[in-house]
C-alpha cells in the first residue's frame, strides 16, 4: 500500500492482524508511507514522533491503539486485565500530555471498560473495540456534518482558500477545513482550491497539497504572502480555516497567518470561514486576548528542516505559533452543530 | 576582509590593484566573502549570477567594472579604445538584460567618453574614473536623502518593520527602505527593526536580517504571515519597503507581499512608507493594473535551494515576482525630492 486517496483512511484498524495502520505523515510529502502498529512502544512513539497528527486523529489512534494492545496482551484475568488498561492508558497519554483529544479518547475507552468490570475479559474487549471504532465513526460523522454545513454557502466552481493543514490527514475522515472540498469533490462542485504553504512548518505544503492532490482535487500552492495577490484578481470566492480554539466572544486561535489571510480577505469582501468541531468552542475563554499563544524556537525559522542556514547566526527570531483572528473578521463559524454568526451566541 | 559592518561598501573600487570589490550575496548569510574583480568576464559571471544584486548596485558595479576593464587593457590608440569601449559596454550590458539602471550607467559611461573624444586616451580613462565614482557617490547621496526625509516621520523608540531587501546590499549604501534605520542608528533613535523573511526566495532571511544585524542595528526576523500577530501587539510604529515602480495614481508594484503588509498595516492604523528613487516613478503607467507581474518558476515554492522537496510531485504552484499596492493603502511614497502624499502629483 503506497498510494494516497480520497478513500485511505488516515487512521484504521485492521482485524485480520488486530493491528493499528497509520499512514506516516513524518515522511509526506516525498514518500507514501503506511505503518503497521501492535505493540505499546510502537504506538507511543509513533504519536510523540508526529508520524500521526491532528488532535483528532490521535485521538482515534490512540484508540485503537489501546484496543490492539490489550487484544494482543493475552491477559484473561479481569483484575490484572483492568490494571494493565490503566497502565497502558497512562502510558500511551504520556506521549502528547497537551493533546486534549488523547486523554478525551483513552478516558472514554477506560470508562467504558469499568463500566463492564462485572463481565468476563471477553465482552470487555469486544466493548472497547466497539468503543475505538465509534471514536472514529464519531469523528468521521462530525466531519462530514461540518462539510455539509459549509457546502450551503458554497457554490460551484468557486475558488477556496485554505491555511495550514485542517484536513484528512489531521482526522479520521474529510478533515474540517476540507470537508466541504471533499464532498464538492464527489458532488462535482468543480472548486479550484488554493493552499498557502504556511511558514514556518509548511504544513500546507507538505500536507494540505499532498491530501488534496492525491485525492483527486484541483489545488494550487502558494506562499502565505501571495495571499492579496491572489485575492485581488478575484480568483478566491471564500477561505476556509480550521481553528484550535474559539473564544466565547468569537475571537478564534489558529495558526500563525491565519489573521493574516481573514484581513486581506476583509479588505476584498471574501467570506472568511472557521470550520471547527463545536467542542473547540471555549465560553470560558472571554475573548482572543485571554488565549496564552505558545512562542517556539527561532531555529524553525532560520533553519529549514535544520539543514542550511537561512538567516544569519543567532539572529532574532519572533516565531509565534498561532494568531487571533478577532470576530470581526469572521463571517462565520461552522461547526457539525451548524452554522454560527455575530454576534456569537454557542449555547 | 571577511566582515561587513555599517561602514562596508556593497560595490567599491580599489585605487592601488584597479579592481572591482564587490561582497559575494550569493554566499550569504553563512559566508561574508569579498570578490577582486578585474576581468571582463569576472565582472560579467558577478552580476549574471547575482553575486551582486539591487538594481543600482548593480548599475554602480557596471560602470566601476567599465572603468577597471578599459584602464587594464593597455589600449593607448584613440579610435581603438573608443571601439574596444563599446563592445565592454555591450558586452557588460548583456548580463541582465532587463535592469534598467545596468544600461543606464554603462551608457552613461560610454557618453562621457564620446563628449572627450578629441581628447587623449590618459584624460578620456580619468574620466571614465570620475564618471565611475561619481555615480557610486550621487546613488549614496540619493539613498541618503531618502533616508533623511523617512527620518522626519519616525521617532525615537519606534518598532519598525520591513519586507524583501531594500537595503545597503542593494545601494552603493544606506539602501532605500533601510536608509532612515540606518541614519537613525547612528543618532541613536533605538529602532526595533522587524525584518519579513520574504518568500519564497527569502531576501529578508538572508540579506536584510545579514546586513542590519552585521551593521550593529536591533533586529528580529519574522515569517511573512506574523505580520498581523506582531502588530496586533503595537509592537509596529510604521513599515518602510521599497519599490520596483510606482504607477501614476501611486499603486506600487514591489516584491510579492508588499501588499499583504499595507493591508494588515492599515487594518491597524499602522503608517505605510514606500521608499525609493524618483526614477522609480513612471506616470506612463497609469495604474498598478497596468503593470504586468513577471510570474517564476513554482520550483522556487516547492524547493527549497533545490535540496529537498517540501510539496508533491507537480503541484500547480502560484509564484508570481511582485504583488500589487493600492495607493488608498499607501500612507507615503519617500523619495530623495521629497515626501509625496496622495493625491499623488509627481511633476
Amino acid at each position: 500500500m503506497n498510494k494516497y486517496t480520497l478513500d485511505t483512511d488516515t487512521v484504521s484498524y485492521d482485524e485480520k492482524i488486530n493491528a493499528l495502520i497509520i499512514i506516516d505523515q513524518t515522511r509526506l510529502p516525498n514518500n507514501t508511507e503506511f505503518l503497521t502498529l501492535t505493540g505499546d512502544k510502537d504506538i507511543w512513539d509513533a504519536i510523540y514522533h508526529l508520524k500521526v497528527r491532528g488532535a483528532p486523529a490521535i485521538g482515534v489512534a490512540a484508540a485503537i491503539g489501546l484496543y490492539v494492545v490489550m487484544s494482543g496482551a493475552g491477559v484473561t484475568e479481569k483484575e490484572k486485565f483492568l490494571k494493565l488498561l490503566h497502565e497502558e492508558k497512562e502510558y500511551l497519554n504520556s506521549s502528547r500530555p497537551t493533546a486534549v483529544n488523547l486523554s478525551w479518547a483513552l478516558n472514554r475507552m477506560e470508562e467504558r471498560a469499568l463500566k463492564l468490570k462485572d463481565m468476563p475479559v471477553s465482552d470487555i474487549l469486544a466493548a472497547l473495540k466497539d468503543e475505538a471504532l465509534d471514536i472514529k465513526a464519531e469523528d468521521t460523522d462530525m466531519c462530514r456534518r461540518i462539510g455539509e454545513n459549509a457546502l450551503t454557502l458554497l457554490k460551484k466552481g468557486d475558488g477556496l482558500l485554505t491555511h495550514c493543514n485542517a484536513g484528512q490527514l489531521a482526522t479520521s475522515k474529510y478533515g474540517t477545513a476540507t470537508s466541504a472540498m471533499y464532498l464538492g469533490y464527489e458532488r462535482e462542485y468543480d472548486f479550484k482550491i488554493y493552499c498557502d504553504e504556511t511558514r514556518p512548518l509548511l504544513q500546507g505544503a507538505r500536507l494540505t497539497a499532498y491530501e488534496l492532490k492525491s485525492a483527486g482535487l484541483d489545488v494550487t500552492l502558494l506562499c502565505d504572502n501571495m495571499v492579496s495577490s491572489i485575492m485581488r484578481q478575484g480568483k478566491i470566492n471564500a477561505v476556509l480555516v480550521g481553528c484550535d480554539r474559539v473564544a466565547g466572544n468569537g475571537d478564534v486561535a489558529n495558526k500563525i497567518g491565519t489573521s493574516v489571510v481573514a484581513t486581506v480577505a476583509a479588505r476584498y469582501g471574501i467570506p472568511f470561514y472557521v470550520c471547527a468541531p463545536s467542542s473547540t468552542i471555549d465560553p470560558a475563554t472571554r475573548t482572543g486576548d485571554d488565549i496564552v499563544i505558545e512562542q517556539r524556537p527561532g531555529e524553525e525559522v532560520t533553519r529549514m528542516w535544520y539543514e542550511k542556514p537561512m538567516a544569519p547566526e543567532n539572529i532574532n527570531v519572533y516565531n509565534p505559533a498561532f494568531d487571533i483572528t478577532d470576530n470581526e473578521l469572521i463571517s462565520a463559524i461552522i461547526t457539525e452543530r451548524g452554522i454560527f454568526r455575530a454576534p456569537y451566541d454557542f449555547k
